[in-house]
């Protein structure tokens, strides 16, 4: 792996949960955030960090942001701040800029202003959660198309104790077993005899209608 | 599928996506925000919605609180609220309440006071944006134990245009391959022959270290 | 006696006046507060007195919190930082936290996060004022029990210039006489044949309604 | 017992706990505050409750202030209209004004303007709570005079399982006992072989000295 | 004359006329005020400025104000600073308070506090320019009793070119004449046969109705 | 007398004062504030009251201000709306405006916009405070010109009980006897032989020197 | 001329101006502002007015904003509004929208969101009186390229009563006369013999160099 | 050119445009501004640069202002420093004072305390643009007396590829044409044989009225 020089401007939760997991991946990160107290705390988990104003082009010029492969911009409520920070960056040359917005304009303004990648932290979680709601088995899932989906599913206490053969989920439900997780080992593409047991999670994949029929079972 | 109660109390971004999607979903929703104006707009993706001070007993009391099967508390900045709020729930009896934590310690008094299950946002988003940047290729993930992960990954151009069985990816990486997803299809399982092209994702099941190795190959 | 080792979190009046009062009895007070000017006028009557915010474990860590006996959290008006010091103390493992409460709701929280005392200065005043108004030759009180109380009482005028024996209270209201206050002397267990005088106050037990019964004769 | 009119002005915790209590005892009871909400909460425990600004002489004579046996001015954070009110008070004729003060000076110019009674309600707590964390076996106490006291003490467990002869506290302490508390009754002037248990409250009058000694023994 | 000891508390207009003229006449004067600035440009009309907070008593120690004879409390807007600032100087022993007053309670509270002379700039003011309307030609005034005035007018156009003797104003009008400002000199008891110009100013003396009656003829 | 129009503008301290005293003396008052409260307490002493914002033209030409004879602004803090009420007072043709200024330069904007009299409460009245602190026992002064004073002193004890022959004043002192005032009569041009007593009040003329000299003795 | 349709978002004094100047010219105007008091204000000099939020698209959308052809954003100091308000009028197909901008990247950002004509006020009008001030003789100009400028010049003193084949200016400045302004009236091209008096204007055109040598001679 | 003392009080957006344009044109600038920030950021485009409060006598006097041949005062918002600066420089003897204008009234005040030139870049520069809009061909234009205008003007398409003599404006549209500028270069006084081309602008001389109907041909 090659050490990449990260930057991120704007040390609310978001930023400092950035910065912590690349620094932690052994990646140089200059944290920078207007408020004083903030660049303080943030010693621990970032490479160097410096308090400025990154609405002026001045002050970004002299932490030499060029020389940077990636900015993240995570600024929390000053959507103003934000936007002219994002010009400014592409405006000097930065190659990759990530930008958080508070909402579907702002987000739109980032796009305009030559932001490389807009993350929505509020709207995402809160359909993360709920379609954890909608879905109690499924404890994650990818989403591989419009159609298709990869779930990790609580296995129904009806299918407890039985083998895959018995439970012929590829007829009955549509669904493909990929692997099973069971007290933190993994048994990849399990064999038509394995016996499933109370606790085990099912690795399945197939059509998210099929999957809603199969995860929601009793 | 049972149509189900949910109240969603703080009509901020975050309580705005949960109650989008658990209503697009078909289930009745009670939205709640001390703020009118939220409230107003929030007319488009309830099926209640009222202005309440939820810190107050008679209040919940009043809105029928104790019949919702489950109460998201989704209140932004205000920790005070957020905790007397998830106390007054438990205390009424609602048997789920889920809520959203602005950190490390609010996290733990919301537990302390009863919360079933504590989300932070902005956390949880920054690691999902920092993993995505020491992976680009790993465009999707999913944890399935301390070591193991599946994941959806784009192929790296040197593998175009070559079977499976020419790649023989199980023995130099020690991964296996799932499925390949197309331009929106999936081939679930592909056979050995199966020939990889440009643009192609590879859903691959494996260890983290194998398949950090597998995904950085250029 | 032995030295104990306190601290007083909040420096306002009710802090001030626990941290005085211990002060006097000869034990080491730590004081603080977040606000600067406090801290320099409490240097009369504590031991030591630091500005630190307490929501944060590395400042109560840096005061050495673990090693004293008893932490006294008097926050005035911030219910938040009340609840996140105690909950902080109590993850560092202080045996004794006393903590102030504004009102029922923040009471309950206190409890939840592990105060070992909770404090209602504003309630308990109220309720004593309003006894005090009640029964207005009634000037200090302790309650057995549900109840029994004993009453230090301002004699009624009518009894005055009579011996016990004469006046016969406990048969004629069903209390006893413990003793009797003159002029700042104490004579306990005053013989039958004691004549009371104008001004004394007469030390007595009984049940409430019995008091109120005696208490309230002009 | 006569029905008495109170009038409280300050409905914050200390007001709403005093006028709360004389409610209870079945008086009439006026509530004044400045706003609004709070004179809404408070018509819960209180027979007319009037938003008004007290520092006006014509708003106290609307209400008819001097029709009052009795005013009891809580006002909380507000130096000046505590002030003001009490003056106009006393000079529209109140005979008895009860006042709470914020500290020392706020307490003499009450004086000054006239109120009859003063209360401290923040230091006062807190100095109840500071005695009871100096002896904490005494649960409850009476200052009869400088030097003595009657209290309320939690036996020493070396104490237990004996009588009181046995025990001989007044020879030994000098202090007598009045009465035992065990578990909710009383024995009023326990005979000489009355055994004491375990969890028994025993009753004591005695000088200060003396019972610090004999409520300090382990 | 005798070097007096002034302190003035309060550096804003009023205490700035109050602190220049008195040091213009030759006394030592101590300005205070809270505002640092204030107290910078006080430097030069006092002889000693501190910043400092009165309501505190050790600031009024530290700075002496024992010592001087004649304390002005001239604290602007803050009645609660002003109430405290005159209470701690009668306290400490200040012979003589003089404080102004914002409106008729405030100035009632100054008295009980003890303030020795109250002055009521706005209102007494006021007062002069509306006397000065209503009586145009009148250009000063001493109010000598109830009824009697001593009043400096402008001589009505009519009266021009005329002996005192012709005029015969005693007669007339009932008030004595008894001195004629003419350009800056004084007539004093100026005989019957002075000739009055047009722009003298007279000085009568007599009742308030009678002085009105010859004030107001055209 | 003729009744007259005046509007009072702002109804402070000053304002109120002026308008009062008007309103006594039987003239037609229109109050005009911004602040809706004081333009209700204000009904009680004028003869219309308005809230209205004066520095907008529509808004002072819809109360008919052209009709006044004589307008007072008495404008309290906002030296901006004070400047801007009289530049249009003046330009709409009022005749007559008198505007309070807060200090010297809002004085000379004043001028400069068009006010006719400018009036400095709180530097009059400090200067007339420190007067009287000069001179103790003058107790009320006419400036007849720059040298010359009527002055009402308090008789100095030394002179009481004499004849004004004994006392020979003018020789002595230079000043001259206009009147005695004696608990609220008044002896004007007292003869040689009346005895002046303890207590009596003597209105003398003379050059400020002299009457300095005659005022400061013992 | 066609009547056309304009909005003018933000009524404040650019707005005014803009939106005054249109409609003398006949034409319809909507005005629209967020501060009701300057919606009310403006109904002078527009056809419609509205409160209105424009950054929300269902406002816009609601006052039927696509009609018009061309929409000014005159946003005071909300630059976040400025910039939303752009965004969406765009969105929605607004062919010609006009912003004003505080500073260059406030501009920038609103060239991305895709405004078709940028002004700043505040720069432009600073240069106007910059370049007023350097050639003071100039009273007005048309920059016709780089190089080249019409000036109407107030004619030095010393070229007064000449004619312009005397002063020969195009041989001695390389300047052409175009025009003499005389008192309000206009000589085109004016013949060789034409007199030019003390006060004319005379209209030139030449390079910026020449012209700046030719209107500074004295 | 002789270097010339400017001051400019005021570093906003308009102060910074003439302060700049100035200093680049090379005079000595000497700029202030009561905001710490603004003069360091000054510093690139004046002289010196000073923070100072403008309303302040002393302050000026410090500055030596007495000695600059011309201040502009581009002081943004308060309306207040705005007046009393000009005031005051007025007073100290500047001889050129040049001030911003928020609007009207303010304009009359700065005008009556001495002001030589009054500018309104928000009023002017939205007048400008309605004009623009009012005539969108004319690019640019000088007002030469009520009647009369130099205008530059796109050519209409019509008119493309013909000379001028087939044009015949004159007779026409009765307006003279005096230049044409092509692609930067400026041909004046062009000859009746000249052809004209698509996207030439037209400098031509006439009436107001003549000049609309000329600019609005299609």
């Amino acid at each position: 792996m090659v050490n990449q020089q990260y930057a991120v401007i704007g040390l609310g939760r978001f930023g400092t949960s950035v910065a912590r997991r690349l620094h932690e991946a052994g990646h140089d990160i200059l944290g920078i955030d207007v408020n004083e107290e903030r660049v303080e705390d943030a010693e621990l988990y970032v490479t160097h960090a410096v308090v400025a104003d990154t609405t002026e082009e001045k002050t970004l010029t002299a932490v030499g942001i060029r020389n940077f492969d990636c900015v993240i911009v995570a600024i929390g409520n000053d959507m103003q701040s934000s936007i002219l920070t994002v010009l400014l960056l592409k405006e000097l040359g930065v190659k990759k800029v990530i930008a958080k917005a508070l909402g579907k304009h702002h987000g739109q303004v980032l796009d305009k202003v030559g932001a490389d990648w807009i993350i929505y932290p509020e709207r995402d979680m809160g359909e993360r959660v709920a379609n954890q709601l909608l879905s109690p088995n499924v404890l994650n899932y990818i989403e591989l198309s419009k159609e298709y989906n990869i779930e990790e599913i609580l296995i129904p206490s009806r299918m407890a104790e039985k083998s895959l053969r018995e439970l012929d989920i590829r007829a009955k439900y549509n669904v493909s077993a990929i692997a099973i997780v069971r007290e933190g080992d993994i048994i990849i593409s399990p064999p038509p005899d394995q016996i499933i047991h109370k606790g085990d999670l099912l690795v399945v994949i197939g059509s998210r209608e099929d999957l809603a029929r199969f995860s929601n079972i009793e």
